[in-house]
Parts: structure tokens; C-alpha cells; sequence
């Protein structure tokens, strides 16, 4: 079912402190081709380390995808490199002339425009909606080497625009589909053991389970012929039941809002330990203003008072981190900004403040509503910011099965 | 000045859709001991493509850092894959099995605790804090291997601990040293401009600029001798003024939480576009309780006014998006949480909401304090994430400049 491909990423910034954010995506478009990466390199600008990297790639892989470098300026040396990988030439394209000419409306090309319609011997070209750079795509025997430039917004529109039909064709894939289901609520040993009898039951899919702070993704991709991927996805769907929060790009703050959205209602929060990360999930959503009033990030106890009226009696006799404070944060803030709902978090993100009786990764929820104030009590592991997105994740879920 | 370094990354999960954020941090421990990074590969746990990766990179590099698949379990090769390279045998420990039964307070090993006692023969080996997996360090004529666990608290302390001393005495390396200065308030090319004259000046040095969202990063690193990198860096400290925020890791958020505690002074804040990441990034930092109140997360128009006494006159003639907005904003957070000094921002991140007298990325600040309120105005580009960064990082380095 699957042909090995390869990355390369040219570019000394990879190698001196910038993250490589790009393999993700790769794997993200190559997956449901049929493709599994087997191999990632990244290498600086110098020509004869990207033909090396080019060469070993296509020795290995049925598909090598070559990111960056194919800009105008002396570093960028990926045409270059293949060219000497292949053993061609490169040759001057008059087609890439005449779309350079037309899309910037130039006579006269300059001589760095000039230099991006140097071309592999035997290319393909995609167009770049974004840049100068035109995609390249080489066949060898059964093998494909396609050159992309660098930046995102450059690349990505090739690929539904023009490189996966390329794929398609010369490697003759076969319909793939790919579920992505995305749940909370459970960790990922629990998950996988929910959905194990599926697995088992459908040798033929392939399935990924990947963990995040509260969070598990769970990935189905087979053979689109006899509905089989979503045979498994439907029964995936009813053994996780209410933790499914959503598919694909979806998330708990996302998936949140749809719910608010559709029942007319708003939210607001109040938050201590998570000092405003849950908000800033919600907020990082366009348009979510229609649904979210605010929340009041409340960390001292005086705050906790004075914005949401937090009684002074039961900080001193249950202390902030508390069931009886988060219900008493959770009412409030649905009082203050007026919402039909509100969450609140109250807990103990570490590194220090924690004690036997409360210890570090301790936290209590409260989600207020028309009907009544819930209270929850998690003990999250791991360190300061993997307790707050955990605790930011829950809540943001637990608000949503709630809302009628 | 420099060797040359290579990272090996095994784990089929960085081929699957997981991050790879080694690469960075490997570069900011292997810089300031004089090595550059030349190429990174990431491979899956087959025993094959992690020895073909090991053996090429020894052929090139100087050192060879491998990391992950050193665990019991089955797909864990990298063992089996240096002695490979290297032609060498794998031999039972007795020292690892002492320390590990030690450590563990075991008198007999389970068989998967033996499997961690196996190394490569030659192998001086790094003690694991943190885990069972040993690192080893291996060397071959003038090149050095070193495996190490795969997650970051397993290996992350063997470099101070351990393996610096065996690299420094192994390459006879010469005392290097860096200085990272880090700035806000002004954009990449500006920091360039004002700092080329000290480049000039120093060509023995070797100077890197990073840029983030509002902030840039400088980094010097140089020859110890002659006191140059601290004479370069002196220098741009003098130029960046009060640009300079901190150095080293510091954050904006920590320097100025390192201001207020400095000056015994608490803040809080009230933010609608930044949604809580402001807040967010304040108490990230351990501790952040002594000097910080909270924030009011205010998207609502009705927010801003029942919780911070924005006056809906105010919202009508001048919109949410306003100098004066701003001002109600900081100064109604300023009494609302009881904190010497209040931010405010306020502005349009888009994709949607901007208007041509309103453009996407229009953002207005407030910084209340005992000696009145200032208003700031700045559009930020980019997409509504960045602008988000940018007006928090903004505001809390403001705020760290007026507090006395």
C-alpha cells in the first residue's frame, strides 16, 4: 500500500536554532497518498552536501521531496544539486519567462527573475501562486523528485493545486482515505485499548494514535474501495463516544464554540493556575467573540474578591485551591460577565506551592450554568505548562458536554 | 574555530506527524563549544537506515550526536546500529549493572533493565538521572559518537554533567564563550542596522540574529581570550539602550516580573485581542503570584463595562478599538484588581473585523499607573496569531520601562 519517500530541507537556519516545522506537514499531505517518510535530512546551503543528501534520498525512496533553496540568491543551491544528482543539465525555460513576465507584468525580466527559470533538464514546472520559484517535478525510471520552495504559503498551494495529481498518475496510487478523530478526556493507553478490538478487526487499515495534553488523535488510513476506512471510523466514533470532540483540523476550543454557536449560548471563565490559557485557546479562534464574553484571570485571592466576589471566609477555611472555591469562581464569573455559562480552574501548576494533602499537578474545575454549578477534581502529571494545558483542555471539554 | 557536528535522530514518531525540537537545542549546547551543526537526519527505529545514517554521518562529521532508541524495547536499535558503524561488538556492563541496581535498589535485575547494561565495546558511559538508559560516549582516530536517551530530562543533564568535559578534552577545544542579548520594541533589520558597526568591528566573532513576534535576539560567540566577545557585547548593549530587556533566557514576561518584584510593585492587566495570552505568558513563570493580580480577558463589550466601568459612551463614539478604550481599559483594571500598575490592549488581530480606517493588525494600549495613564498606538503585520504575539510581548515590555 505505501512508497517510501524522503525529505530533504535545505537551509543553514534548520541547523543554527530554527525548529523545522515542515516534516509534520509533509506527512500530513504524503499520508493519505499512500507515502511513509522513512527519512528526513537537513542540510545547510553548500551544494555538494544537498546533492549528497539528494542522491542518498533517491537511492532509498521511490519519492524525494526537496524543500528550499531555490530562491535567486548565491545560497540557494537545490537546482543546482539535483541537477548533479540526476547527472542533467539545467536549461533555460521559456514557458517559466513567459508566466514570470505575465504575472508581474515585466517587458524585460531582471537578471534574478531570469534565474528562476533555470530548470532541471526534463522538468516539470508548477506554477507559484506566492513567488518567483516555480516547483519542479523529475522522473527517473520509477522514481520522482520533486523540488518545492521554501516557504510555506509557497509550497502549499502546489499540492492540491498540481503535485498530487502528479503523484497520483506516475506512482498509479490507489484511492486512499483518511479519518482523523480527535478526542479528550482520555490518556492514550486508555484509548488504545478502547479502540483495540477496531484495530484488530481491520488489519488492512492502518491506524496512528497520537497523544497531547489531555488530548488523543486518532488517525485511520486504508484503501477507499469497500468503505472500510469508514466502516472503522463509525465504530471508532461509538467507543469513544462523548470524548469525541471533533475530526480533523478540530479542537477542544473549536469544537467548544460550534456547540455555543449552535445553541445560541454564550461563556465566560475564570481562571488561577491557568493564568489565561484557556481563553487564549478560545480567543485564538476567528469570530469567537460572538460566543465568549471573557474570563477574569484571577490569581491573587484579593482578585478573586473583588472581580468574581469570591468569599474572603472560604479562601481562609479551604484555601483557594478548593471545590468550594472553584464553584464560588464559576458562579461568579457567570455573574460578572453575564454568560450562560462559565468555567473555572483553581490548582497547583508547580514547580513549587505544593504540599502533601494538595500536591503539585492538583486542580479543581467548576462550570456553572442555568441548572447548577458541577465541581471536578484531576491530578495531572508532568511539569508547570503540561498541568496548565492539560487543566485548559479539560475544562474547555468538560464545558462542552454540558451545554444544552 | 569550529567542528563539524552532526544530529542523528531516531524514532519513527518525528517521521509521523511529532515535532522534531531537539535539532534547536542541540544547536544552542553544541554553538558556544565551537561546533556548527552540518546536517540533521531523523530516521525510523530500523536497524538498517539508523546504522546507514551513523556510518554516513561519521564519514563526514567530526562528532556524531545520536538521540532515542536506546530503551528496552524492541524497536530500540541505535545499540545495535553504532556497533554496527562502527564494526565493533556490543558487552555487558558490570559497572551500568551496579549502578542501576543501585539506583533502583535492586538486588536482581529484570531481564529489561539487563538489556540497558549492553555497550557498545570502548563505550565510557554517561550516568542517566532520570531513566535507565545509559549515553555513550565513542571514539574512533580523531571522531567522536555520543548516544543519548531519547527524552529531553534524560539527556539534557549529561551535557553539564558529563559530556562537555569529555568534548572539550577530547577536541582540545578552546574556551569559547557567548553572550545572547535579548531585545524588544524594535523589528529585525532595525537591530541590524544599529548593531553593524559593532560586526565591523569584530570579524573574529561570529554574530547571529534571531527574530521572534516584537522581539529580536542577538547571540555573540567568539574566542575567550582577549575578552572581545565581552568588549562586542558591552557595545551593543550600549546601542540597544532600552531596547535590551534581558539576556539569556529571559523572556519579557520575566523581565519584568524581575522589575516589579525588584521594585516591590504588583500588576494586572485587561486584554481583549490578545484574549489572555498576555496573562498567559506572565504566569507561565513560577512564581509570577508575588507580583501579578491577574487580568480581565474583556471580549465583550459588555465586559469591558461591567467588569472594568468602560463607559458605553466611550464604546459608541469611539469603538472598542480606540486610544480611549485603551485608557478606560488599564485604568479600570488598574482599581478593578488593586495593582499599582495596569496594561491594556485592545485591537483588531483579524482575519476578520478590519475596516480602512481600522486595518487588521490596528492595536491601542493603555499602561496605568500612580502617575496617570499612556496611550500607544502600533499595527502590527502578519496573520492573527503574530499579531497576537506581537501586542503581548508589546505591552509587557512597555510596562516593564515605566515601572520605577
Amino acid at each position: 500500500m505505501t512508497g517510501k519517500a524522503e525529505i530533504v530541507c535545505t537551509g543553514s537556519e534548520l541547523l543554527a536554532g530554527k525548529l523545522n516545522l515542515y516534516v509534520p506537514l509533509f506527512h500530513e499531505r504524503l499520508s493519505p497518498l499512500g507515502f511513509e517518510i522513512i527519512r528526513e535530512q537537513s542540510s545547510g546551503d553548500s551544494l555538494e552536501a544537498v546533492r549528497d543528501c539528494l542522491a542518498g534520498a533517491l537511492r532509498r525512496a521511490d519519492l524525494v521531496l526537496a524543500c528550499g533553496g531555490l530562491g535567486p540568491t548565491f545560497d540557494d543551491v537545490t537546482r543546482q544539486a539535483a541537477a548533479a544528482a540526476l547527472g542533467r543539465r539545467l536549461v533555460h525555460s521559456k514557458a517559466c519567462e513567459r508566466i514570470l513576465s505575465f504575472n508581474y507584468g515585466l517587458k524585460l525580466l531582471p537578471p534574478n527573475f531570469k534565474d528562476q527559470c533555470l530548470i532541471v533538464e526534463g522538468a516539470k514546472t508548477l506554477e507559484n501562486t506566492h513567488g518567483t520559484a516555480f516547483g519542479q517535478v523529475l522522473t527517473r525510471g520509477r522514481k520522482m523528485l520533486v523540488l518545492l520552495p521554501g516557504p510555506r504559503r509557497e509550497w502549499e498551494p502546489m499540492f492540491p493545486n498540481f503535485l498530487e495529481e502528479e503523484l497520483r498518475s506516475f506512482f498509479k496510487l490507489p484511492g486512499l482515505r483518511q479519518v482523523k478523530l480527535r478526542a479528550a478526556g482520555l490518556w492514550e493507553t486508555q484509548a488504545e485499548r478502547l479502540l483495540r478490538p477496531v484495530m484488530r478487526r481491520h488489519k488492512d487499515l492502518r491506524f496512528t494514535i497520537l497523544a497531547g495534553p489531555g488530548t488523543v488523535d486518532f488517525i485511520i488510513l486504508g484503501g477507499d474501495a469497500r468503505g472500510a476506512v469508514e466502516k472503522a471510523a463509525a465504530a471508532c466514533r461509538r467507543l469513544l463516544g462523548v470524548h469525541l470532540y471533533g475530526e480533523g483540523e478540530a479542537t477542544p476550543a473549536s469544537a467548544l464554540g460550534a456547540r455555543l454557536k449552535a445553541a445560541g449560548r454564550t461563556a465566560a471563565g475564570a481562571e488561577s493556575c491557568t493564568g489565561g490559557l484557556a481563553a487564549e485557546l478560545i480567543t485564538d479562534i476567528p469570530g469567537s467573540s460572538a460566543w465568549f464574553n471573557g474570563a477574569a484571570v484571577v490569581y491573587s485571592n484579593a482578585a478573586k474578591t473583588r472581580l468574581l466576589g469570591v468569599r474572603p471566609a472560604t479562601l481562609k477555611k479551604h484555601g483557594a485551591v478548593s471545590p468550594e472555591c472553584a464553584r464560588e469562581l464559576a458562579e461568579g464569573a457567570r455573574r460578572a460577565f453575564g454568560s450562560d455559562y462559565a468555567y473555572s480552574v483553581t490548582g497547583i501548576a508547580g514547580p513549587d506551592g505544593g504540599s502533601a494533602g494538595k500536591p503539585v499537578g492538583l486542580v479543581y474545575f467548576g462550570l456553572a450554568g442555568g441548572r447548577g454549578t458541577k465541581v471536578f477534581r484531576r491530578k495531572f502529571p508532568g511539569g508547570r505548562q503540561f498541568v496548565r494545558a492539560c487543566a485548559a483542555n479539560f475544562i474547555l471539554d468538560e464545558l462542552r458536554k454540558v451545554i444544552k
